[in-house]
C-alpha cells in the first residue's frame, strides 16, 4: 500500500493542548468506495472550534473519540474517482482527516472555484471564515452607518473580514486585537476606524477614549476583553456572539461578572451564531465575498505553516494569537 | 397648614436597605400649582426597579438624591384641581411621593378606569406590571405552541402575568417562585403547568425532570436560579431579561457562571426590556389585560400592607419574597 499519513486524537486535553494530544501516525492510503474519491490534501485548515472536538461531552459540535481522527476543512485534488463525480486533477474542498491523502463521498465535496485568488482562500475569506463573517454581520450583529462597532478577534479570519463588512456599511470599527502587528494591518492596510492591542493597551480606557460607547459588538474572543466592552454597550445595542476562544481551553465552567443586568439598562439583543444554520445561502455569501476581493474593498491575509507534521503548532498557535488573518496548513502542492 | 407625611431617602444602602434607608417626617400638605391638583393617595406602588434608584450612578432609571423623598407609582384621589383638568373625587394615577398627600401636574395624571375592578389593580395587573408582561411576552420572549417557558419571579406582579400569557399561547409554562404556596397558586388556580419551589428543591434537578429543555425563558430574578435555566436552554431559544432581583442588593460587580458560550451552542436570542419603551401601546396592553381577566383567562392577586408608615417593610418584602402577587400599601380609603 502507498504510504499516508494522519493525525489522530492521542487523548483529551486537560486545559490548554500540547504536541501530545496529537498522535501521527504512519497508515496506508485509504481506497475509495463507491462514491467516493481518493484525494491528495493540499491545504488544511486549523479553526478554534476544534479545541470543543477534543472535549467529551456537550458542545455545538460532535466530539471527537480518543484514538479517532481528527478532521477539519481542506482544499484537496481529486487523485482517483470511484464514481465520485469528479475529474482526477479536479480541486476540491471538504470536510476530512488531517491527512496526506483521505477519501470522501463525491456529496461531500465542492468544487473549489476562487478565480484569480490562490484555492487555499477557499478555507478563508472565500471558505467558513468569511461566511460565517458574513452572515453574522449582515443577519445577527446588523452594523448601520455612524455605529460604533467593536470587533474582537478582528485580525483572525472571521474578524478582519466582519471588520471591514462593519466599514462597508458605513459603521465605525473598533479592531481589538493582541499585537500592535495586527492593530496596525487592521488600520493601516485594511481601513479599519481604530485598533486596541488588549496585550498592552487597557481595553476599557482605549474605548472610551476612541469610541462613544458600542452600538454593535461582534465577539470572537469572549473573557476579559469582552468583560472590558460590555459596561460600554449602548441602548439598543447589537451583540453577535461568534467565538469564544478566551474559554475554550477552560476545565472548569468559567466564571465572571454577570452581563444581563446590563441588558435592562440598554434593552440590548445578544444571539449567538453558527454558519451552518445559513448553510443553503453559502453560494450568495462565497460571490459577495469574491466581488468584494475583486474589488479590492476586502482585503485578507493567511498564515501559512509548512507540512502535515506541523499541523498541531498552527492548531496551538491560534490560541496564542500567532495567526494573522486564516492560519493554513500547506500540506502537498497539486501535481504539475 | 393641613399635615401631611411623607417618606425620604435617608441614606444610600449599602447591600440590603433597612427602615434606617427611610425617614418618615411630617411635612405641609403641598400647594397644587398652575395645571397640578392636590391628590390623596389612596394605593402606593413598591417595586424593585426603586432599589436602583436608591443607588448613586449608572442605572436604567435617574438615581434618588439623599434627602429626596421616594417616589412611585400611585392610585390617587382629586382632592383639589388648580386648572389640572380633573374634578374633585376623580380618581387618577400618577407618579408621586410616598405620601399622603402630594401634587402632580395634570397632564401627567392618567384616570383610572378598572371598571369592575379594584382602582387598585391599576397598580398591578392593569397597570405597569401588567402591561410589562404584556409587552415582554409579546415582543420579547415570543412564546409559541408546545414551546416549553420558563418564567421567573413567577407569583410576583409581572411574573404571574407572564406565565398566563405564556399558557394562552399554547406555551407549556414553567414557574419557579419561592414557597410551595406559591406554586400551589401558580399551578393549582392560575393553571400554569408546572411550579417549581427554588427555596425547597433543585431547580436543575426539577427543570429536567418536567420540561424537555428550554424553549423560552422569561427572567425577573438573575443569580442562582437563573444559573441553574441557563445550561437548559434549547436551541433557538428567546430570553427576555425583565429584572435580576437577585442581583440589586449586591454592592460589587456580582460575578457567576458565564452565559456566552451558551449561545453560540443553541443559536439562542436575549434581549433586555423596559417598558417604558412601549408607552405609545400602553393602551392597547391595558385594555387587552382588562378583556383577560373579564373573561376569567387571567387571575391576579394582591398583597397588601395597610398605612403609608409601613411602606418600607412593604418595599423590603419584595427582596425577602414576600409578597404574591402585586404588592401594594394602602395609604388611605377614597371620600365616601
Amino acid at each position: 500500500m502507498p504510504a499516508n499519513r494522519r493525525f489522530h486524537l492521542a487523548k483529551r486535553p486537560e486545559g490548554v493542548p500540547d504536541r501530545d494530544t496529537f498522535d501521527l501516525r504512519e497508515v496506508d492510503r485509504p481506497e475509495p468506495g463507491p462514491g467516493e474519491a481518493l484525494l491528495r490534501v493540499l491545504h488544511l485548515s486549523v479553526d478554534p472550534y476544534m479545541r470543543d472536538r477534543m472535549r467529551a461531552g456537550e458542545s455545538y459540535s460532535e466530539p471527537w473519540g480518543v484514538g479517532d481522527p481528527l478532521r477539519g476543512g481542506a482544499v484537496c485534488e481529486v487523485v482517483e474517482s470511484n464514481g465520485a463525480g469528479f475529474d482526477p486533477g479536479e480541486v476540491v474542498v471538504g470536510n476530512v482527516p488531517w491527512a496526506e491523502y483521505a477519501t470522501a463521498a463525491g456529496a461531500d465535496l465542492t468544487p473549489v472555484d476562487t478565480g484569480d485568488l490562490p484555492v487555499s482562500t477557499a478555507l478563508g475569506v472565500l471558505g467558513m471564515p468569511g461566511r460565517t463573517a458574513y452572515f453574522g454581520t449582515r443577519e445577527v450583529a446588523e452594523p448601520r452607518a455612524d455605529d460604533w462597532m467593536v470587533v474582537s478577534g478582528a485580525a483572525g479570519a472571521v474578524g478582519s473580514v466582519v471588520a471591514q463588512l462593519g466599514e462597508l456599511q458605513g459603521a465605525n470599527v473598533v479592531g481589538i486585537a493582541g499585537s500592535d502587528r495586527k492593530v496596525e494591518w487592521l488600520t493601516e492596510e485594511l481601513g479599519v476606524t481604530a485598533g486596541i492591542d488588549y496585550e498592552e493597551e487597557d481595553v476599557a480606557a482605549r474605548l472610551d477614549a476612541v469610541a462613544d460607547g458600542v452600538d454593535v459588538y461582534y465577539d470572537n474572543v469572549g473573557g476579559p476583553v469582552t468583560d472590558a466592552v460590555w459596561p460600554r454597550l449602548n441602548v439598543d445595542a447589537r451583540v453577535a456572539i461568534c467565538g469564544q476562544i478566551a474559554l475554550y481551553n477552560d476545565e472548569k465552567r468559567p466564571v465572571g461578572p454577570r452581563k444581563l443586568p446590563k441588558l435592562i439598562e440598554t434593552r440590548a439583543r445578544i444571539e449567538g451564531l453558527l454558519v451552518r444554520d445559513f448553510a443553503p445561502r453559502f453560494r450568495e455569501a462565497t460571490e459577495h465575498l469574491a466581488e468584494l476581493v475583486a474589488r479590492d474593498d476586502l482585503g485578507y491575509r493567511e498564515t501559512v505553516v509548512e507540512g502535515l507534521e506541523n499541523a498541531p503548532d498552527a492548531f496551538l498557535g491560534l490560541f496564542e494569537g500567532e495567526n494573522v488573518g486564516k492560519q493554513v496548513v500547506r500540506v502537498a502542492e497539486p501535481e504539475p
